[in-house]
């Protein structure tokens, strides 16, 4: 800003590799820093003498006072300190009073310092020292911090002094030099605080970074009703408007408005207070945002009408400001589309999808509190106070909002049960925050008007509440009510529904210009995940360029269907199953006409069926005590030998590892009849659709495959079939057959398989599970545990430690090494690059090398995830497959991997032929699109 | 033969090539084949004119005779045919009588050659010629053939004509050239039958080798009793005593012998009967030994006197009698060390540790029928006619012998049940058999005496016996007795025992010797998986240098233990669980006191806690029904509070598929106080043993090791404790701490993993079951399914296929094309190579990269497999640990590696510290061994 004109104090900075150095040395300076240090505060003495004579550092009678802040890479809002007023000592305040006339002044400046640079410095805790304030106002009867006069101030800088004294061993420094080394080393330890190292572990800021040290020259806003001090944003982080947005604190330090000790202003009253002061600062802010080409957040010191800038940076906006700024600084061509598109993240895609309150009836209910907004969306429901309770009322089906002190990994099921949670402590970091974000459930962290007594009642601002009452929670904004809100789809989401016209909504627009963009740059082709014509709705909607995998068995969970498919799963005989798959078949058909017609022009990928048996069984343990209550009871005989037989079949089925039985393929090879089936179904309503005038292009994907001959039988059968119900209906089809790489063996040996696979799809969810030997339904508990090792005692494992004494408060055990987490993310939501990544890519070069055409695509849930996207763009997928509702992100993602990495020659190749398949018209010519 | 100067009838040998392109010409022969073929067989004719004047074939004045056999580069015993007497017609038959001066000779030659002609070579069923047979000697009264006179030999032959043409809807070919043409076709056909298929795939024979074809003058041993023909081996078969060994069998051809109609002589007649011929036969037994230099079986025909050898090859042998031969050779220096050891197969050696009945028992037994010996051994127990009354009769802790007419692949649980299996049908390929020798149980297979009535009963020979009775079938021989013979451990078994002195057993000795000689030559260490100190003397005993795997979980199944171990899993807080653990301590400390001393000086690795949880649980289903019946029948309220209770720790506990859940090194991850007392049992165990004066070599071995970070997390545990104990005791204990790698993600990461450990060892088990996403438990069905595809019909997939009309017995659809096996072995018996072997080998490469000395092992049960040994050997793998019996295969599967494909740098490099460590006497130095 100093080089732009702006009006700045005077300082310099400290390097974030300065502090690399310090961690590394052990918290000792690097050679020659120190001396760089004093040679650059001898220079700011002499840059701050140019406006105001013999001020100096440590200067008696026109003392240089300066801040000493942080300043790193990537911003971390709160997690870093900062120490105002440094270089005042018994002497120095003397020269500050003398200097601006006011006793007052210079004594509140001192008491603020001290304690200030006491807390963050020496350790002390702050509420000694808002103890000692807090007795000292109540024996003066003053009401406010204002109301202390010079003198009272003066003996609290003595009672602080002692304060000091008593809990750290050690006088308050007076040299101004030993309280800039000071403060510099509690800047770089800040960085490998605890808080800051969470931060930086959720928002995957890497540890070697580091923070720079700003030491600058104070002015004061505190120096009457001419000064002041404020924040403010160049548009509204909230709804992306182009105007100044901000707050603004006359007579004021910067730390009164964190603290909230008095209400700020809103910025449009400076205007009306210091005029010339306001004026510059638009002149400034339009500078900045030309020059940074972005929305940026100020802060500001007014020194007696005088304007300072104190720092700038990109500022944090919601998901629906982002995509407007993007889009509007395109049209203000102040920004590029591709930088629009970059400028999007993909979580903020995702706020335009979340449900929100109706806005006019939540303006109706009156805020109860605010936490932090730690998992978007709005959320109304039953309060549950236990996880235990979550679980049963859910079970009833209710809607549930936990609502606790604050949560732990043993309330993970209660969770996952409520539809958000409310916590009355925590950050943004807490396990709360993050779990919700894992789990995309909405949470408000931190709220302190939350009172959790015991497990049947609750308190939320003046509101008592039992368990049971309804509560609603916004996670825009962190706001909590009384009662039952309504919620509703997000405007984007009723276009897509179709219940809101596009042209009514400016958000739909502003989200699908930016997305039309994205589509500009990608290379990557988005298809969605979808089982039923419903979804496959919402996936065009969306842009989706195809089914990327249409799990067949889902359409059997109906209620109309489930019985006909159990009794085909607990068929003995292979004749008494085809009779059940008769009855599926025109059920089955039907499905595929509707996705068919959905998808009209679009490939469709149905997957063989991979049903999860057990799931469509009655429960082993079920059928046993319902046998010993019959016996007991004396029942019906007949019914008794029945359920007898059941079980008996049912206990043959029994697996004691599902996930790794019989399924996916194994399931069509066992009983070839079912596979035969399943592809009548698909090719007679794919001739059906063609004859009505459609294109289809369905792509036949067998699961599980990890043998070459488990692929070539199922082919086989597939061929064989799909041949004569082409020849029955006298048409051609162009179907192609793959596999779903899912299992470990598939990769290594995909060379082979590649030779009678069409296409290779990674299933990375079992991928995942196989390759690391977690059984998804198992492990929950496990991952969470290796993210949160860092959390935990060392020795009981509880996650309850003292942070300042490193004490476990369960087992006392005083913690010397915090472990390290064992993972940093869950394998199940992010791609592990490099152990499934690494597979992903043996399986890639193997399958491409045999059949170079190989189309090939990812259909696990990684599909809609960002990073596993830039991922997939870089392995050279032709497409990502995902969810409906995440294929707008996937879009993004796609095109931000395109212009970051480039498109490789290869993603270009294999992405052509799936973009919209060309009909193949010509009768006599082998049906599949095969070499 | 004949370049030895032995006397051998003149003949030539189409080659096996010309079978190759007769299979890919679709039955057509190669241009310039039959031409070969014609000149050939006119060289014949002048060989034989030099013996005896204007001999020709087709010559009807004096015709020439041929044999026309198949010849393949691997023996393939019955599975090929043969076609004797090729040539006759109705005019060359009297030129075959005139010459022989024998009207019966002829036409009994003509009639044979005819029924053998149209049963090999037109597909004609034998059962015809033997009906029309019969119901000639039963309208003349004839008891034998031999009483059927020339004329009614004459009858017979105008009888087969007419049956062939009704038969076949063709007249017998006349001429002799078409005969000759047929007959190579039958011969090219028979490699392509079903059982020869069969055969080929079970002893991994190519399909692509083909069958040569010999065609070779006929000579008669049924020429009078100056004739006579037989087969004998150079030293006995069973025992390997060097002793011509065989029978004979005087006045008859070839088939006679093996049709069994005349009871043949011992080889030891001949000499009395036709000395001379006896004679030229030991001097040629001689002779082809020395050229061969191993064991042979020979064919001769005695003609008028003169001795004919018709082929010779290496004879089939027990496995007693390969070892006694390989050993006695070499001290008849006929062999050298290192061929003796590749003689000797590692089922040889299997032979050797098999149970047997007690030789004078069995003796007293009279024999109620003979099948064949498909599963080595000998087992006694109650007779089980269904594979439900086998599962039944052993769950009441009977031992059982499955009686059935044949098994199928549904049968599967009853066989494992079951200690051998006794069938009716079915040859040495059958399911019983080919199931029987991968369980490893007793198998007698086509024991025709077997008569299997319904479910209640069998007759077996003259005895009628009940499910329930007692028989003994003995699987070296085939024997099957009734009644309870007594089972004791074999020789080796015995001596290895205590019980017997290894100087009184030549078995021993001669077993000893081989495996001394394998020794010399392996480069791979052989360690053995033992959990308890009497599986150490065991293994220690058959020369295992070191525990590769030590289960320690095993331990805690023993009755005193298991009660303490399930109440340490169902603990609920971690001060509850180490209470428990303090229990477990003591004994875990003096399991392995019992360990180190059987292997004082020897490597011993412990694995840490790996159990099944949910086998030490209590069943939920068993509480359940418990509850049920507690309140239904009103029982005690407390303990039923109390079974409530335990069901929800258990419901808690319960997993979906444990194989994927909290196991392995998951488990002292999130309780490291199990993982701190097994190494503090492991240390103290070895500081006590070691002040004894033991030397001890612990390597601690972490499971299921997934991620980089729960290496590292376990390793500090393991130091930690370690260092702790090691300082209580005041010793240093040279231990290592290294991992299982049995997870895919584990190979692909051994990079970084092999920073941690210390060692590697290969878990094959679970690799296997996640790279193929094979749950062991649940996947039996579908792998045997996968090896059996070809058995079945492609439709209803039942294995009951008639082999003549390929129609499928059970659905009656018509097989055009039979599917292909998936799998051509177990993938749990004989590693994966290309799969989980292509996985150990990218870890290899990786691990070693990281750590160069690090060590590296296999401990699955693929260690004591020879073809796995194999793959390890050349993957350059320091050591594999198999179960103790298995130890002396593995040392001769590692010598076979080493003699046949070298021996790696980097195996005897990285065997060189494991095979005798040297103890670490200085104090001070850092306790592991790593760098």
């Amino acid at each position: 800003m100093t080089n732009l004109g702006i009006p700045v104090p005077p300082g310099f900075t400290i390097s974030t590799e300065a502090c690399g150095e310090y961690t590394r040395r052990r918290r000792k300076y690097p050679p020659g820093l120190w001396d760089t240090v004093i040679k650059y505060m001898s220079r700011l003495e002499k840059t701050m003498q140019k406006s105001s004579p013999s001020i100096g550092f440590g200067n008696p009678s026109n003392p240089l006072l300066v801040s000493v802040r942080s300043g790193a890479r990537a911003s971390m809002p709160g997690m870093m300190d900062s120490v105002l007023n440094l270089g005042l000592n018994d002497q120095t305040v003397q020269g500050l009073i003398k200097k601006t006339d006011n006793e007052r002044f210079g004594y509140d400046a001192y008491r603020r310092f001290i304690a200030m640079f006491s807390t963050i410095v020496m350790d002390v805790k702050r509420e000694v020292f808002e103890e000692c304030l807090h007795d000292k106002k109540t024996s003066l009867r003053c009401a406010h911090d204002i109301d202390l006069d010079a003198s009272a101030l003066r003996e609290l800088i003595d009672e602080f002094k002692i304060l000091v004294h008593r809990h750290t061993g050690r006088d308050f420094p007076q040299n101004p030099s030993e309280q800039l080394r000071m403060g510099i080393n509690a800047i770089f330890d800040s960085w490998n605080g605890d808080r800051a190292i969470a931060y930086r572990r959720i928002y995957k800021i890497p540890d070697a970074w580091g923070t720079a040290v700003n030491i600058m020259a104070m002015v004061f806003g505190n120096m009457g009703n001419d000064s002041g001090t404020g924040v403010v944003f160049t548009r509204s982080p909230s709804s992306g408007d182009a105007m100044l947005f901000g707050e603004f604190l006359s007579n004021a330090q910067g730390e009164d408005v964190v603290a909230g000790v008095r209400t700020p202003q809103p910025i449009t009253k400076l205007e009306a207070t210091i005029p010339e002061a306001y004026k510059a600062l638009t002149k400034i802010q339009r500078k900045l945002e030309r020059h940074y080409r972005d929305m940026l957040d100020l802060e500001f010191t007014v020194q007696k009408g005088q304007l300072y800038m104190l720092q700038t940076r990109v500022g944090k906006r919601t998901g629906i400001a982002a995509v407007k700024i993007a889009v509007d600084m395109v049209k203000e061509r102040l920004i590029t589309k591709e930088e629009a598109v970059l400028r999007v993240e993909p979580e903020h895609i995702e706020q335009y999808l979340y449900p929100v309150f109706d806005p006019n009836t939540e303006a109706r209910y009156a805020k109860q509190g605010k936490g932090l907004p730690a998992g978007p969306g709005a959320a109304a429901g039953k309060i549950a106070l236990t996880p235990e309770q979550a679980i049963t009322m859910k079970a009833a089906g209710d809607r549930v909002i936990l609502v606790r002190m604050e949560t732990s990994p043993d309330d993970i099921h209660g969770m996952s049960a409520s539809s958000g949670f409310l916590t009355a402590r925590g950050g943004m970091t807490s396990h709360a925050a993050v779990v919700a974000r894992q789990m995309g459930k909405v949470c408000i962290a931190g709220c302190e008007t939350v009172e959790v007594n015991g497990d049947s009642s609750v308190r939320i601002g003046s509101a008592r509440l039992n368990r049971g009452d309804f509560i609603s929670i916004n996670g825009f904004d962190g706001s909590v009510y009384c009662g039952d809100i309504p919620v509703m789809a997000s405007e984007v989401v009723q276009v897509i529904q179709g219940t809101l016209k596009p042209e009514k909504s400016e958000r739909y627009q502003y989200f699908a210009k930016v997305l039309e963009w994205a589509d500009m740059f990608r290379s990557l082709d988005v298809r969605a995940n979808a089982d039923v014509p419903d979804q496959a709705v919402v996936a065009r909607g969306f842009g989706a360029q195809g089914i990327g995998l249409c799990r067949t068995e889902h359409m059997f969970f109906a209620e109309d269907r489930v019985e006909i498919m159990r009794s085909m799963i607990m068929a003995r005989s292979t004749a008494d199953r085809m009779k059940y798959l008769d009855d599926l078949l025109p059920l089955q058909k039907q499905d595929f006409i509707g996705l068919y017609q959905q998808m009209d022009g679009y490939p469709v990928t149905i997957r063989l069926f991979d049903p999860p048996l057990h799931e469509f069984l009655p429960k082993r343990e079920d059928l046993m005590v319902q046998i010993v209550r019959a016996e007991l009871g004396g029942e019906d005989s007949k019914k008794l030998a029945e359920t007898k037989r059941m079980l008996a079949r049912v206990e043959e089925l029994h697996e004691f590892n599902p996930m790794l039985g019989l399924r996916g393929c194994r399931l069509g090879i066992l009983m070839p009849e079912i596979t035969r089936m399943q592809v009548r179904a698909i090719i007679e309503a794919a001739c059906e659709v063609t004859k009505a005038g459609g294109k289809i292009f369905p792509e036949i994907m067998v699961p599980l495959i990890g043998i070459w001959g488990e692929m070539k039988t199922q082919k086989q059968v597939i061929q064989e079939v799909a041949s004569q119900v082409m020849t029955e209906c006298d048409r051609i089809i162009p179907y192609q057959v793959g596999t779903m790489i899912e299992l470990p063996r598939a990769t290594i040996m995909a060379g082979e398989i590649a030779e009678e696979a069409e296409f290779f799809s990674f299933g990375t969810n079992d991928l995942t599970q196989t390759t690391f030997g977690f059984s998804r339904d198992d492990a929950a508990k496990i991952i969470d545990f290796y993210m949160t090792m860092r959390d935990r005692c060392p020795r009981c494992q509880a996650i309850d430690i003292d942070q300042k004494t490193m004490v476990c408060r369960s087992c006392e055990f005083h913690i010397v090494e915090r472990a390290d987490n064992i993972l940093t993310g869950d394998p199940f939501t992010t791609l592990d690059r490099r152990g499934v990544g690494g597979f992903i890519q043996i399986a890639i070069e193997r399958g491409r090398a045999a059949r170079p055409d190989l189309k090939l695509g990812i259909c696990g849930e990684h599909g809609g995830d960002p990073s596993s996207v830039e991922f997939c763009h870089r392995a050279g997928l032709s497409y990502v497959s995902c969810s409906p509702y995440r294929v707008p992100i996937a879009r993004l993602a796609a095109a931000q991997s395109a212009i970051n990495h480039g498109v490789s020659a290869s993603a270009r190749l294999a992405s052509l032929p799936t973009r919209r398949m060309r009909t193949v018209k010509k009768r006599g010519k082998i049906a599949t699109r095969s070499r």
